[in-house]
């Protein structure tokens, strides 16, 4: 950034009405828990009535999963500078196994909080940090295995089940239980992996599972205003949405709404890869106005401290680094410990190389030093701050494939592997732990990404970049990897890193965000439906129903992107009229395939379905029957 | 169409520029068969040298698959009146098993090749037709089971090999045979189905695909201009894309660059999906200057004869049109001779009832009559026509499913179960068959499709639309489409139907069908790369070692779009220096990982792989020695 610190706050306090009004036809609702301070957020997709033509029926408002924040609910107006409300703040404190600290643990992070200069560009109601006592573990996965199903554990309980039950009675309304999900049921590939969605979601069901170590919930104890939201491949599979400091930013409040943008569209968690001036700065506003968890790679602050010199990093200035940015509240670090010297020479003959920035930077610092990186030597330092303030480990595939010729080889394989016996030591921290995968890899050898992860990682949630499945479409790559993304998540991946359609040639905009966040919703969504997820059907059924009965607003408005579907449906037919008609616009009023089922549906009620089949006994009169009413859909109700 | 026919030919003669220009960074090259009249074009994208920091080499043309016809051949001046030029009227004609007609057999085309209302519209050098002398089978099919090669079989054999060996050895010079797909090789699920891919494709290979009905070559005797193509699973994946007339229209140029637009993105066929006025006379102008297979779904102009009304078509009428189109060309019908009246009462309990606007038909001429429909009592009928020209069929899934949840359901399965006892009967007659499938579908149950038609249709080519793996994202249906089109290609699907962007909301406009297109021939190249093509994975490899070696012209040119490519880099890097600069936009220059990856490739290189890896001998001084160096890349070669 350029810009001088002034400026930075110049708009502040205003977001963009783009990201802050509520979702096109949607409002927000918020489900109850078991205590006054445990409301769920949701949204409620507003439906219309079933026109009569089609049985004339009222459609109850259609509930999802939303990741937007208060930010679209029309009760709420953003105030940057107070941040958000601390949602968890109560539960964090009267667990009563943390302190408020007087100063910064971080030498870097008081400095910060301290220096005249920064006065205009930092966040003016900096909180306290907060920090497990001594000798305390405050990580989700050490109550979980006390047994301690925690407010955080019954938020995700609530926020996962979505009274998906309901949601799908009403969206499968036209279908007999018998016909309805029954091929669904029989085959489901998940549980080939051991995966296993049960009907309901419990809090001792989320307890469990981050108790085994087969989710993770990112929420350091200093981001009290996180959403609690939950990793893992037998709850919803998330998307991560990447945002980053860009040169010509000009506001903290630009900064900011990139996160609240990528939340609207869809983004469960947000990575903020900021270089460059004041990234410590742009991440507390971040930070704090953040209802997602949010992820560093904290290796990158860390080259910007020593001028970009690889070779002059060390423990001490990383540690201080991690430090930092626990204390600020970031939920989870990548972390590329998996490097090993031994790999390196491993990547020589690859085309792509070492593709990866973080694991590039340690290959460079264990050929310069000849010895293993701090990351490996200093694991279990790391974990002892991991759990002081329950930061996740986000374990980096430094040596991930940059192209399909690459995909699957052994510099890959021989770090994941290490990645699983870093798994073990984290966990024997109770610190949470989930891995991170390709990159470049053509259909065929995705599965055995999943399978090896699952073994040699002891299913420790697997978060992947796509994979990209194809190298020959840049411009396209959100499509590339959307094929990969929805593959793996399908075979058990718990969150998709997205990539934008600038993937490999330049910075994303807002645009490229939104369409490479929908592409991921796709591919989440696509995985949840394969792996059988209980419910997840129920939004196909409701959008299909209403394109069905011709109801263009709810059709829009249950899609992933109401807006672009509008302002599409507008291109053709712009007249409002044309989003009551009874016809699409594909095929026009003349003839039209949505009607003439109507005709069979109304002649199979007025029959019996058992009249049409009995075909044998040469039942002519059907026909003329059929005829005589005129053949056609549009007998008034 | 709303336009007077003399407007209709205002721009009869002109294409614009953005569909007649080579495309970027390529050039047209012919690769000549057995004879002087065999010319097989191919794209050959010119690359430039590798930088001295990466090893100082020249890099060779890379030749790709060239569906864009003569119009991106810099010698090439288009003549719509003309026509493209007739590049297997000699192999028709020598054959001496056709004649020329003297006059139209169909009554409509012959009434339409008169009236003088019509010549303001008409195609002005109208050929004549030719049709197989009576007892005379025309069809490649045909040919084949005699043992036949034809110079069509011979072109397709070259043209599908794209002397794949050599561009392999070109895209792969950094990695030793060892690395190189040793990973690809070991598995290949297309095998699972018996698709088994020749490293090299022979024109007897091509001959006996064809004769065992598991390949077809749409090539009308009426379509000279056609360069021949072939669907099967054991060749490259192909797309179909969609076009038609709309209201606006307002020449003939206008329709005509619809398909040139189409093959110019990588169309392999191009369907012609018109309605309304003047759609004869358009195809006409379509099928003369296309060099791409078209086809039809003739039971929508059979429904523009008798104004719409479903019930009133008859058997007559619907012949008449199917020698109407097969004597101006068509290459393929879709025939929805599967629905069966007893099949139309399983669609009444779905959500989305019958959503193929030809389904639909069909449905509802069965259930008026009360009989089976027309195209199924008449099938060895049409058989005669088919063969007489050698139009193959597509046998329409016009029971698909319309939604997630009325996927793989009885009716669909019950009418591609009848469509496997027509293929029996198509082959009687040595007619080429292809089958069309669905429609929407999720992930877990696209396979089930895949091994059903190939069992159910004894391996005749599958051509899906999609599918789509959800419902949930309307504006963005080529995505979730490109996923189920993958996968069902990676499974032995021979054709993917592309979906575009405006899918259920309105008409694709051009920038939607470039967007459809480009999302299918990555889905079709991802399948490719899952089946272990032989060649596939040359491209990748050439555009990935373009990537790292930072030459971007072409990175962006060896891509789908080069144009979208070199447009998204400019965004962020507009300069031209941009283009030669080594490092990528979104690291900058100050730490990139390929630079550090090169650093290890000249160490290796330097020292030997196996100095790298005896860490146990604790070698400190290689440390020494390569921060002694300076730990950089940029030393000049």
């Amino acid at each position: 950034m350029s810009a001088q610190p002034s400026d930075l706050l110049r708009e502040a306090q205003t977001l963009s009405t783009t990201v802050t009004s509520p979702i096109r036809g949607s409002r927000k609702a918020y489900v109850r828990g078991s205590r006054d301070d445990l409301r769920v957020p949701m949204r409620e997709v507003l439906l219309t009535d079933t026109p009569a033509m089609f049985g004339a029926e009222a459609n109850a408002p259609f509930t999802v999963y939303d990741t937007s924040g208060p930010y679209t609910d029309a009760a709420f107006t953003a105030d940057l500078v107070a941040g958000l409300p601390k949602l968890r703040a109560a539960w964090i404190a009267e667990r009563g196994d943390t302190e408020l600290l007087a100063n910064r643990t971080s030498e870097f992070g008081r400095r910060h909080a301290e220096a005249e200069l920064l006065a205009g560009v930092r966040f003016p109601n900096l909180p306290k940090p907060r920090r497990a006592k001594a000798g305390a573990n405050v990580t989700q996965m050490h109550y979980a295995r006390q047994g301690i199903v925690t407010p955080e554990m019954e938020f995700i309980a609530v926020r996962e089940n979505l009274r998906r039950g309901e949601a799908a009675a009403r969206g499968e309304n036209r279908k007999p239980d018998a016909l309805r999900g029954g091929a669904l049921a029989a085959q489901h590939p998940g549980q080939a992996f051991g995966a296993s969605i049960p009907r309901e979601i419990t809090p001792e069901f989320v307890r469990d599972e981050v108790a085994r170590g087969r989710a993770i919930i990112p929420c350091n104890i200093n981001h009290p205003e996180t959403e609690p939201m939950i990793i893992g491949r037998n709850f919803l599979t998330k998307i991560n949405a990447n945002i980053g400091t860009s040169a010509v930013t000009s506001s903290i409040a630009e900064e900011v709404e990139k996160m609240v943008w990528a939340i609207r569209w869809g983004g469960d968690t947000v990575m903020d890869l900021s270089t460059g001036k004041y990234i410590h700065e742009t991440r507390e506003w971040i930070v704090r106005n953040s209802p997602a968890p949010i992820g560093t790679v904290p290796i990158y602050q860390a080259l910007e401290k020593v001028g970009g010199d690889a070779e002059a990093l060390t423990w001490e200035l990383f540690r201080d680094t991690l430090i930092e940015q626990a204390e600020q509240g970031v939920d989870y670090f990548t972390i590329h410990a998996g490097v090993l010297l031994r790999f390196v020479p491993l990547t020589a003959r690859r085309i792509t190389g070492i593709v990866s920035r973080g694991g590039s930077i340690m290959a460079k610092w264990c050929l310069a030093h000849h010895q293993e990186s701090f990351l490996y030597t200093h694991f279990e330092d790391m974990c002892e701050i991991m759990k002081a303030y329950d930061v996740a480990f986000s374990l980096g595939d430094g040596l991930r494939p940059g192209c399909i010729a690459d995909a699957n080889d052994e510099a890959q394989f021989a770090e994941l592997d290490t990645l699983g016996e870093l798994t073990d030591i984290a966990w024997k921290h109770d610190v949470q732990v989930m891995i991170e995968g390709p990159g470049h890899v053509p259909m065929h050898l995705i599965k055995e990404n999943m399978e090896r992860q699952l073994e040699k990682c002891h299913e420790a949630p697997f978060y992947t970049l796509g994979p990209l499945t194809t190298d020959i479409a840049p411009g396209y790559d959100h499509i590339t990897s959307a094929i990969g993304a929805a593959m793996i998540g399908w075979y058990g991946t718990a969150m998709l890193c997205y990539v934008t359609p600038k993937e490999h040639l330049g910075l994303p905009d807002k645009d490229d965000v939104r369409e490479g966040i929908v592409a991921y919703k796709i591919a989440a969504h696509a995985a949840d439906l394969g792996k059988g997820h209980p419910g997840a059907q129920a939004r196909d059924n409701a959008l299909s129903k209403a394109r069905f009965e011709f109801r263009w607003e709810d059709q829009f408005n249950l899609g992933l992107d109401p807006e672009k579907a509008k302002e599409f449906h507008d291109e053709t037919l712009p007249k409002d009229a044309a989003k009551t008609a009874h016809f699409c616009s594909m095929c026009g009023p003349k003839f039209c395939s949505m009607k003439i089922t109507q005709d069979v549906r109304d002649y199979a009620r007025e029959h019996g379905v058992d009249a049409l089949t009995a075909i044998d006994e040469g039942m002519a009169e059907k026909a003329s029957e059929f005829r005589g009413q005129g053949g056609e859909v549009y007998r008034p109700a």
